[in-house]
This record gives structure tokens, C-alpha cells and sequence, in this order.
């Protein structure tokens, strides 16, 4: 934790990394407001595009926006500001990028630096808080977290996850009794497909759906747990045999005894990881051909990511207060932190927000206990459920005309440049 | 339309046939509440699994259930009852199961079927209703419309199909803006499939997300129109120029020139339909190997068809009046008919229902028409969109608790058979 000196009305310079959430601009929405409650801040900026947008000097005045359609911020799915995927190279290797981001932080008078991003994007808030001290520029970096993965540690959970989180347990439920009234005669096997790379938070809030002994899910599969192609078709047939169909959440990370991911899509990101897909009809497939049973498949993708229409009340609350203590700590004078979600309780779920170095968080990921998964490994057992209950409660529901949800639309007018263009 | 003498207080057969969809059981609530209102109607049975229930006799008393279940079933999802896929042969050739079901009536004083079903299953209705004529036994055969895929002819829409679209044009605007978030440096195109085996209604439904130049879906795939690969890569780079992402709306039943199906799977369903899945990874794949592009795909599947917790009013009213309708019809001592929803005017949306021959919906699909569509066939027009707008008018949430909605989940204890066991 770095204690640097407030500067007088500094410009506060908040931008958006990695994958995007359904609450990342109700983040976004509490660092606004909040920073106008605080004289040592004097305007609010934000990168187009993460870090590409100071790099790039392409740089919105918040403040030039329509007050309402910051309140429909808090409403509004993706990225308001665009994100990025893009990893900074070490400084100690090639410190060009850290000089430009000091050039452009001076040229606008920028002396907060709000980075709202998962394990990897902290890590760009962490190099750039580490040179910034090196450099001797008093750059105040916090980082906000975010992530549907909900892999970051040391947080109770990462804003953006619940929705997810709700998204796929009511799916779940829904689809359940769609395929129990037509197993009798036609689908007997239903396979959703859910995200999670390398954590299963998202496949495990399914669970969340079954209540009784028999209830879908009748099979998760946790990128923590190694598949055993046997096990699972023997649960399958189980399942059908005793409920007359089965419903399988897959993580698209499930992966087998040597770690192969079960459908490795081409391509890789920014940060070098696999882009996945398919884990779903491959398994389709499997049991079509050893039981001939009629399936049906679904890859929710970016539908559970942006599924802002469902969002629990407790994630946007999480979401918008984690912006706020952003932006309280950098009022504070506090650099390299990050706000995280602390837990108080689970019945009645209560919560407050602190802070933790932003070093703990970054390049991190936060696994499933092997204890909160069933002895077969195919679900939850009462410790995930105590985990994961409360943060689906609610129904923040967004407003709607004609039919559709009222998102927000920035103008996203660009500061007048200041400086020679620079190319990445 | 067959007149036929009101019989006192024999009881009603009612059942859910075909793909089920988010609405149905707020038809057979309907039918349950309308029925209690007259005097011919004794009891209301339910179908279990559609017409195998009849035949069967596996049979359900209605009223044997909690009162509040039934109120439940107004905003469940999927059949309640139980569905079935089943085609029953031509009478002349074979007979047998119709003599089963007049066995079946009779045994349980059944003189009203309420069968609920799409095109594929009002042929059942119609064969039934034919029987029973040329069989001199009185059972008053009623359609009732249902069908997320909207291809019923002569009613002006099918219940179950406004949720899937709005529940698709919810999902495009919300996909959209993550795309429009991640596409400087990562995700540039994204592929939506959507159910429609030979009708793009839902697709089309899509096209409602967009309100301005630009707006996602920038590229629907419709069954109607023959999918051309080179024009369909142009129109991905077109938009990926243009906005800087594309957004595809693929309809599951998008076809070539020849007529062929971009991605058909393995197996039939019991009418010999194709079963289909996977048009959205084959095109990204194409797309991908032809510019490079990185790309996300999602399958939507039965979350579509069971999203019930996103049903427009319209859709739950429409469905809820054409079971009441069915029962009147019944009362009225009507047989072969089915209604149908009438629409008065659009904006304001107004509607009434009326009823038609059930042979002018068997079997016959409506297809979209050629000039709802744009020049290029890549999206809706005015025309198209006056339409399916007020279709996705208001929120007719259902109940949460503890985060999830709660669902009817009935009882289902079966009448004591009366009859010989029958093999089906």
C-alpha cells in the first residue's frame, strides 16, 4: 500500500479491461457518482478501450454526458467505455508504453488511475502502479474487479458473477421442465454449456436450480474435476433411467485426466488462453452414440454475459459499490489496492466492501474448493450452495419500452488530443 | 365446423402436444378456469405426454390439484402434463388407436378433447374429430394454437412464440453491446442460432433489437432465403468495416441454394423432421478462416423456447384466451375448430379471438413473407417489424423466491384405469 500526497483537483482517468460483465458500467456508474462527491477530483475520464484508449490518447469527458444516460449506466450490459484484452509488457524490458501512459496522464492533468478488470487486467494496474512509483509521477492506481469467472481471490465474490450466476440457474430451472414434458416420446438429454475457463463458479451456480433429489442439474462438470468419459455416461444413463431425462451444465473448461480441454476451439486470446466452444455437442454426440438417445444442446456464451435483464439486486449493488470505494481510496490517497467483497453473513446475506493490495489479486485464480463438489464430482454440495445462494437474490430488473430494455448510449466524444499519435 | 348436441356435464380431455413452449401451461390454465364456468363441463382430465395419455390412459383429474398450483401454471414454463412427439396413421389404414380413444372416452364420460398443439399436432385433432364423426360417438374435438416457431396459418400469431422473441431480441440488444465492447482488440463477430426448422419468425424477431443504421443484428439468416456463402463473407466484412463487429442471427434451418441445411445432425423426430443444431459454429468457422477474425458463437436452443421468465404480456394473455375460447367453443357444442387470434389494430395493439376450421391449420406452416424482408434478405423491414412489435409488449414477470422463480409443479396422480393395459 503506497500513501501518496492528494493532489489538489486532479482528473480521475477509470477505463474498462478483459472480458465484460452485465454490471461493469454499474461500476462504472459508481465511480462517477462518487467521484463527484469528492473536491480533490476534478473531472472524471475515461479510456476508450482499456488501456488502449490512454495509450492512444482517445479519452471521453464523462462529465460531458447526459446525466440520464449515466443513470442508464447502471442498467446497461457491456462495456460502456469498450475494453480491451492487452497484456503490458514487462517495464523492465521495454518501459515505452509506461513513458507514453506518464506523457498522456500529465498532458491531462490525470492523477487517478481506476483500472476495472479481472486477474489479468490487474495486472496492468499493478506494473503501471509499480513504474508509476519507479518513475517518481505520483499516479494513484486502484483497481476495480470484475469478472463473471469469479476466479479473482481474496474478494467474496467478483461483481459481475451473480448475474451470470442467476442467468444460469433460472436457465437451468426453465429448461429443466422443458425437457421433463417431452422425454416421454423425444428429448431425453439436454447439455448446456456454460462458461468458466479454468474455475467452476458459473457451472456450479446451476445447482442452485435443483431443490429436491432428482431436480436438474443431474450433471455438472467442473473444470476442477477431470472428466471420466464412463462415469459420465453411466450418470447419464442413471439419470434417465430414474427421472426419464438427464440435464448436464458443462463448463466449457471441462477438461479430461490429461488436462486436454474437451473441445479446444482455434485461437488464442491476447493473454495466450485457449478460446473454447463445443464442449456440448461433443458430449451430445458421445451419448447419442452409445445410448441413441435424442438430445438437445445449448452454448450460452455471451448471452449469460450479458444478461443485464436478469441481474440479481445484489450484484449491482456490489458492482456500484466497489466503483464508489475506488474512488474513495484514490480520495484517500491510497494507490496499488483494490476494493474487494467481504462477507458477513449468509442468512441474512450481509456484506461491506474493504480494500487489499492489488499484487494479491493480480494474475491469480480463485478455484472451486474441492470440499463445496460432491464426492462423484457431479454437483454442488450445502457448502457451495450456503456460498452461492445469496448473491442470486433480487431482481434488479432494467426499465423497458416497447418491449425492450432502455440502454444506455454514450456520445463518447473524444478529448481534443494533446499529444503526437502513437501507434499500438 | 361440426354442431354437435350438448351433452350434460361429460367431462373434458385436455393435452399438450409437439415442442412445448413457455406459455403453454397459461393455455391449459385457461382451460382449467374457463371450464369451471360451465355447467356441460364436469370434470377437466389432463393428457399425460399429449395423446399417449389417451391412449394410454394415463389420465390426470385436474381438479384433484392445489388451487394455488393452478394459479402457478399461469407463468410456468414447458408442459406441465407432459408432451409428446407422436403421429397417429390414417384411420382407413389402421384404426386400432382410434378405437382405443373412444374405448378410452367413453370409460371416463370424456366428451370434450382439447388438444394444444402446432400444425403437426391439430392433424391429430382433425383425424380425431373425423373419427369420432364417422364413428357416430359425440366427442367435440378443439384445437388449440401453440407454437414458438409462429408458422400456424390463418391466426395472427401463436402463443409461445412473442416470448421466444422477445427473449431474442432482448438477448441480440444485450449481446450486442458486449460485442461492441470487446471488438477493438478481441471479439469481432458474433453468431447467434436461433430455433425456426423452416419459418424465420424467430430470427426475424431479432431484427426488433435494432432501432437505428447499425444497430445489431447487422446480418438475420432465414430459412426463406437461400443462404449464399460469398454474399453472406461480404456482408461480415461490410459490417466488421463499417461498426467495427457483426452481429448474425442464424435461423437453425438456414439452407443453401440446393436446399440443403447448413449443419443438419444425426436423427429424425417422429414426424421426420431433421434435427438440427450447429449452423452458428460452421459459419463462424467460415468466417474465421476467411478473415481471420476472432469470433464467439452461442446455441440458444430450449433457452429460448423455455424463457418464461421474460414472456411479453401479450404472449401470457393470448395464451390464457385461447384456452378459455377452446373450452366456450366446447360449451357451445362446437367441434373441429380452433381459435385463433385476431388482430384489430397495432398501435395500439388490439386483438380479439375468433375460431377457424381445424383442416386450415393442419399440417400447413406460414412461412415469413418475401417483402417483410429487406432487398437483400439480411433483415426485416417495416413491415415485418409492424408486426412483431406489439408482440413483445410488457413484462409479465413471474414470482421469485430466493432468487429464482417459483413454478407450479403439480401432482399428477393418475385416475384408476378402467381399461385393459394398451401398447403404444
Amino acid at each position: 500500500m503506497y500513501i501518496m500526497p492528494p493532489m489538489s483537483a486532479a482528473n480521475l482517468f477509470y477505463a474498462q479491461s478483459g472480458g465484460v460483465t452485465p454490471v461493469i458500467n454499474a461500476t462504472a456508474y459508481g465511480v462517477i457518482k462518487e467521484a463527484a462527491q469528492h473536491a480533490q477530483i476534478a473531472k472524471v475520464y475515461a479510456g476508450i478501450n482499456g488501456i488502449l484508449g490512454a495509450l492512444r490518447e482517445e479519452i471521453v469527458d464523462v462529465n460531458a454526458e447526459d446525466p440520464k444516460t449515466i443513470e442508464y449506466l447502471r442498467h446497461t450490459p457491456g462495456g460502456a467505455f469498450g475494453s480491451c484484452r492487452y497484456k503490458l509488457e514487462d517495464p523492465k524490458q521495454d518501459s515505452t508504453k509506461y513513458q507514453r501512459l506518464i506523457e498522456v496522464f500529465k498532458a491531462h492533468q490525470i492523477g487517478y488511475f481506476l483500472y476495472n478488470g479481472g486477474g489479468d487486467s490487474q495486472d496492468t494496474t499493478a506494473k503501471i502502479n509499480q513504474y508509476s512509483i519507479d518513475a517518481g509521477y505520483p499516479i494513484q492506481c486502484i483497481g476495480i474487479p470484475k469478472t463473471i469467472d469469479n476466479d479473482l481471490p481474496v474478494t467474496d465474490n467478483s461483481p459481475g458473477f451473480a448475474t451470470v450466476a442467476k442467468y444460469i440457474a433460472v436457465t437451468t430451472r426453465e429448461v429443466s421442465l422443458d425437457v421433463a414434458s417431452m422425454c416421454a416420446s423425444s428429448t431425453k438429454v439436454f447439455i448446456l454449456e456454460v462458461m468458466g475457463r479454468h474455475a467452476g463458479w458459473i457451472a456450479a451456480a446451476a445447482g442452485l436450480a435443483a431443490q429436491n433429489t432428482g431436480e436438474a442439474p443431474h450433471i455438472t462438470l467442473f473444470p476442477e474435476i477431470p472428466y471420466e468419459e464412463k462415469r459420465f455416461l453411466d450418470a447419464v444413463q442413471k439419470a434417465v433411467t430414474c427421472y426419464g431425462y438427464c440435464v448436464v451444465v458443462a463448463s466449457e473448461g471441462t477438461r479430461d485426466s490429461m488436462g486436454q480441454f474437451l473441445s479446444a476451439a482455434n485461437g488464442q486470446d491476447a493473454f495466450g488462453h485457449t478460446q473454447l466452444g463445443g464442449v456440448a455437442p461433443y458430449l451430445a454426440q458421445r451419448i447419442k452414440e452409445t445410448f441413441g438417445y435424442k438430445y438437445h444442446w445449448a452454448v450460452a456464451d455471451y448471452l449469460q454475459r450479458a444478461a443485464r435483464h436478469i441481474s440479481p439486486t445484489v450484484d449491482v449493488q456490489q458492482a456500484e459499490a466497489t466503483g464508489r470505494m475506488a474512488v474513495q481510496l484514490a480520495a484517500e490517497g491510497k494507490s496499488g489496492l483494490m476494493p474487494i467483497i467481504c462477507r458477513d453473513s449468509n442468512d441474512p446475506y450481509q456484506w461491506h466492501i474493504e480494500s487489499t493490495d492489488i499484487n494479491k489479486v493480480a494474475n491469480r485464480e480463485k478455484l472451486m474448493p474441492r470440499d463445496w463438489i460432491s464426492d462423484d464430482g457431479f454437483s454442488i454440495n450445502s457448502k457451495a450452495r450456503a456460498y452461492l445462494a445469496p448473491l442470486i437474490q433480487g431482481e434488479d430488473y432494467p426499465p423497458y419500452k416497447d418491449g425492450l430494455p432502455v440502454y444506455a448510449k454514450l456520445k463518447l466524444q473524444l478529448l481534443k488530443r494533446k499529444l503526437p499519435a502513437f501507434d499500438v
